[in-house]
């Protein structure tokens, strides 16, 4: 039993979508989020400067005590390299390989597409990972570098006509390939989820990678034992590196209900960025 | 006449609108172009970190000997004080005061629209100057958000369905408000002027706030006797803090020409931020 908070990291707001799910899954757990809303977005920058910027949000979680941090983050997951992460001495958790583990689980025709931002979508890892652990799968992706400006622009109802259009158009070559699991590979997806699904038809699923990486900390944490030892509702604390308000303002979005948490600014820059 | 050359800053790739209009305007000089690739977007960002940001930016040009600054960036323009700007002790401009001259130039009814990023929109800065110069004009004002990614991703073609969409929902209340001139506030719109006139119709007269900057740099440097004395055509210096290929790959969007420039990469963080 470990009554210590889990870290939650994201370069912005998309990572409160996994929140929502840990809300759902974990209810006694504590959670701190930090979102780095003063440098969002990573997806457009080098992998140098997203590790640069991971490794100052991770020592920002660790000196809040967390026992476990998830990078609810596609660009952060598949940015920082294995060499590096499998070095941490505390349980740490992406969203690639839940997520591709819920693909692989989902698929039946073994066609599964892949939809993340420009960054992700380069580096290729869903694409390896997925062909990794089953190499008989077929994989097709695209990058929707719109669709993150468009969740935090508020374009995100079922119907509306301007991300219906820009889905149309990203989707297209993976609608063609025929698959029947789409990986969601950006945290921000999951809040247009109902509208690509419309665009990809009834019978592809769609995996949220946010929610994927919920479900593999709530397993990591049962197995460890280090699951909270309260029966009382956990505490959520935000914290971003840019103003305060803008986040309050749009946090809804991602996390489907009001909200009404108290979120702080941080100096993120300050941090280390070593571990 | 000085041969130094003539410094311009954006948070990005905009900017670039306003070199090339000074390329055409004043052939002969050196420019130095800063983009703060690392760390753009500006126009989300609360005022404090723009002003730090802005100020550090600054001081990298000033580091390559520039005889003035051009901050070809509404939001740096509209959140630098002129508490502050009115102390630097060299020639400065950001493009909100030769943007406003030139539409109180054009404008024949009075009735003035101006779009920009949110933060530049929410500052009030274009209003307030236009009523300033001239109480009498009537000025609406929309935040375009979508634009810049839109610009960026490439979505441009003056009959591009998307972004035409979007410009239909931005531009609406503006239209209706029957304006005679439209103040493009951000330095990224001018790739999409021939889009955003077809919407506007033929009658309403577009300013653009980089030519408008460029035509402002050419006076002052003839009045105070600091154009170059050169035949020569003179040389384009650019730097970045992030990535120089994403840059290098991008910038014809910009310059409306085939991009050639060499590219460097600074570590922009390291400057200081006071003047």
């Amino acid at each position: 039993m470990d009554n210590r908070p889990i870290g939650v990291l994201d370069s912005g707001m998309g990572g409160l979508t996994a929140v929502r799910e840990l809300l759902k899954l974990l209810p006694h757990e504590d959670i701190v989020y930090f979102g780095d809303t003063g440098r969002v977005p990573y997806g457009t920058r080098s992998a140098e400067i997203v590790t640069h910027y991971a490794l100052q949000d991770i020592n920002f979680l660790l000196g809040r005590q967390v026992k476990m941090v998830i990078a609810a983050c596609g660009t952060v997951t598949t940015t920082l390299p294995a060499s590096l992460t499998t070095r941490f001495d505390f349980p740490y958790t992406g969203v690639l390989f839940p997520t591709v583990e819920a693909a692989l689980a989902a698929t039946r025709t073994g066609r599964i597409g892949v939809i993340a931002t420009a960054t992700t979508i380069r580096t290729g890892a869903y694409e390896r990972e997925l062909k990794k652990l089953d190499p008989s799968v077929a994989v097709v992706s695209a990058a929707c570098p719109l669709f993150v400006p468009l969740v935090e622009n508020g374009f995100v109802e079922r119907d509306n006509e301007v991300t219906r259009l820009v889905a149309r158009q990203y989707l297209s070559e993976i609608r063609a390939a025929g698959v029947d699991t789409l990986i969601l590979g950006c945290t921000h997806y999951p809040v247009i989820a109902p509208l690509i699904g419309d665009v990809m038809g009834e019978n592809v699923r769609l995996i949220d990678s946010g929610k994927a990486a919920a479900d593999y900390a709530k397993t990591l944490l049962a197995e460890e034992n280090l699951l909270a030892d309260r029966r009382t509702a956990g505490r959520c604390s935000y914290f971003v590196s840019d103003a305060p308000e803008d986040f309050a303002r749009n946090a809804s979005i991602f996390l489907g209900e009001r909200f009404d948490g108290r979120v702080d600014r941080i100096e993120i820059t300050s941090y280390p960025d070593t571990i």
